[in-house]
């Protein structure tokens, strides 16, 4: 059976050229880059060389990287990080109720701890509307989180908006972005957007599960989280993994900047919508500006875990909602205020640069074939 | 130049079977554990199988472990998930003074956050004193924290003792132990020790660095440090290292309980003590009764880091203290009451199960010309 692998926003394929980095620096570049004698010292230059890398596809310079195991160390890294470290100058966060679990969850318990927290919702197309963030945020904000791109949606949240709006409401707040979703797929890079932190993480990007980075523009400080020895000071003690943040490195050298495989996908998109469209009841709940790499519709007849499961053993592999919420229903579908109809029926299919039309075509095949076999059932 | 690297407790090779198995889940088995689709469930068998394997190594049932990023993170989780679990019962924290970083610079937070802290130093020789346990822990005390071998003396600490003393003392303490230097060399348990909660790290068994697991003793409730997703629930939220936990769960298959290799390291020790002995200023400070992986001992006369660079430079790879440490002067020596000048000459080597009698004897001439050629200069 042929398989059809369109749940990229869940996790990715590790590039044959990260796997083979990492078996590399496994076997042969093993010593604790912490450690003081030669085979340390070779460890030490290759995180290095990884951190530039890093460093280089996000726009940024080499101290403002700090590599971590992930997108939720990251946020929790940041958000705990930041609202402790500007706590005196203010109580309030600004957020979106369309965050992933790690952000909510987390500003959810700095919520028990005493901060304020304005859950801005996006529009019923997904958006999230500048004005909003301009209203909530004031001079008592201390933090504003806001992903970069919706991993349900696809819809790219308005960060340059919340920056500017910082800087007018003349507001002590750092601003951090989820870039999990963006990371690889947009070129803005986290100076661009003027975010002060910014998350990625590598299994995104074709690079193993169980890394990521946080970006730190030079000059912020974020109270520590985690306790330990002095690696990745002052944000994330612990020994570097660096069979996987070299995996990393050049995962991403392949990956980000590679516009001619964006402008692939941005033609896959065009041909999903329009074929998803000519389906009698189905809803694509992606705006029409979001990256085209995620796309969420609903088939308005079947619940999404039976469509999900017919598709599976056609070999066709999408997603109801994200991975992390296991199957329960969409926080992010709940927040635009979409029927229910709609929710129990929502589907998302993400794209990674080596899609292809005979992925979208196995997927509409099969979409139709369950259409017809399971709403008569 | 044939290498010979005796720095096992700062990090280790990793195991040809391992990384091929990481390889294979980077490659073949690359889907997201939570996803509901075919690759997924594929995915989450893979992450079943590894946590029964890390279980049985650790004589413990499977909803028993929680995969972490490595030992650092891994004690974080545990001190302040059992001291905030444990709050409304009492005030008190009892480790020793010899704890690695990621231990002593947490409590050190908990202090600072108001829980009252008596770290237990060890006797002259390294080890710490049962009595000093019974004496200092008491009915106010909700947690105690004792490696289980000190990573820098290879000194066995009297775990099950503090286990006994909490009973004695009807203590409401929970027992957590770092098994990181003595897990896949003693085959002694969590629950032999008595202890509710173990962490383990990969990197020091064989595997890649970046994964580690956290034993919880059924019934155990940690308060949650870290927020997100379902994963790991509700202990480590984050999408699971699906390779690096499949390498792990490989290496310890082959590294835990070969009691062969240990017998072998055992004599390796000895010779290596005995050669050590017949130099005129050699201290070893590491107990007669410590694990034979670790011996620390100074050389008297040439500061450390002047004789593992002379070291380094003859393919021979040791560590003055810990890697963790970086070159500073240790914590753990210092705890000891050992003098100003084996201090700073104080070297450490550490054996792995595939150490051999010619690492030792490239070690010993590589030391004798040192002595020849440094102490006079």
């Amino acid at each position: 059976m042929t398989e059809h692998y369109l749940d990229n926003s869940a996790t990715t394929q590790v590039l044959r050229e990260a796997a083979d980095k990492a078996v590399f620096l496994m076997r042969s570049r093993f010593g604790n880059p912490s450690s003081l004698h030669g085979m340390g010292i070779e460890a030490k230059f290759e995180l290095d060389d990884a951190r530039q890398t890093v460093a280089s596809s996000l726009g940024a310079g080499r101290s403002e990287i700090f590599f971590t195991s992930g997108g939720t160390e990251g946020n929790n890294l940041a958000l705990f990080g930041a609202a402790y470290a500007k706590k005196r100058l203010g109580n309030k966060i600004v957020t979106t109720a369309a965050e992933h679990p790690s952000v909510l969850n987390t500003v959810k318990q700095l919520e028990k701890d005493g901060f304020s927290v304005t859950y801005i919702k996006p529009e019923k197309n997904g958006n999230i509307e500048p004005q909003a963030l301009l209203d909530a945020i004031d001079e008592n904000t201390i933090l504003v989180s806001i992903m970069h791109v919706n991993n349900e949606t696809g819809a790219v949240f308005p960060v340059k908006s919340a920056a500017d709006a910082i800087r007018i409401k003349k507001s002590p707040a750092l601003l951090h972005t989820d870039m999990v979703q963006s990371y690889g797929k947009l070129s803005l890079t986290p100076k661009k957007l003027g975010a002060d932190i910014a998350t990625v993480s590598g299994h995104k990007v074709h690079a193993p599960k169980g890394v990521g980075a946080l970006y730190m523009r030079k000059g912020v400080r974020l109270s520590p989280r985690v306790f330990g020895g002095s690696q990745e000071m002052p944000v994330r003690p612990g020994t570097e993994s660096l069979p996987l943040i070299g995996a990393f490195a050049e995962a991403t050298r392949h990956i980000c900047g590679d516009h001619e495989a964006a402008a692939r996908i941005m033609e896959l998109n065009r041909y999903l919508r329009a074929e998803l469209l000519k389906m009698p009841d189905t809803a694509i709940h992606s705006p029409d500006d979001a990256v085209p790499y995620v796309l969420g519709f609903s088939t308005g007849l079947v619940k999404a875990q039976t469509m999900l499961n017919f598709l599976s053993e056609r070999g066709v592999y999408v997603s109801s909602g994200s991975a992390c919420g296991k199957g329960k229903q969409s926080h992010v579908l709940e927040s635009m205020g979409i029927s229910k109809q709609q929710k129990d029926s929502a589907l998302r299919v993400s794209f990674s640069h080596f899609s292809k039309k005979e992925d979208v075509d196995a997927l509409l095949t099969g979409l139709c074939e369950g259409l017809t076999v399971l709403s008569h059932a």
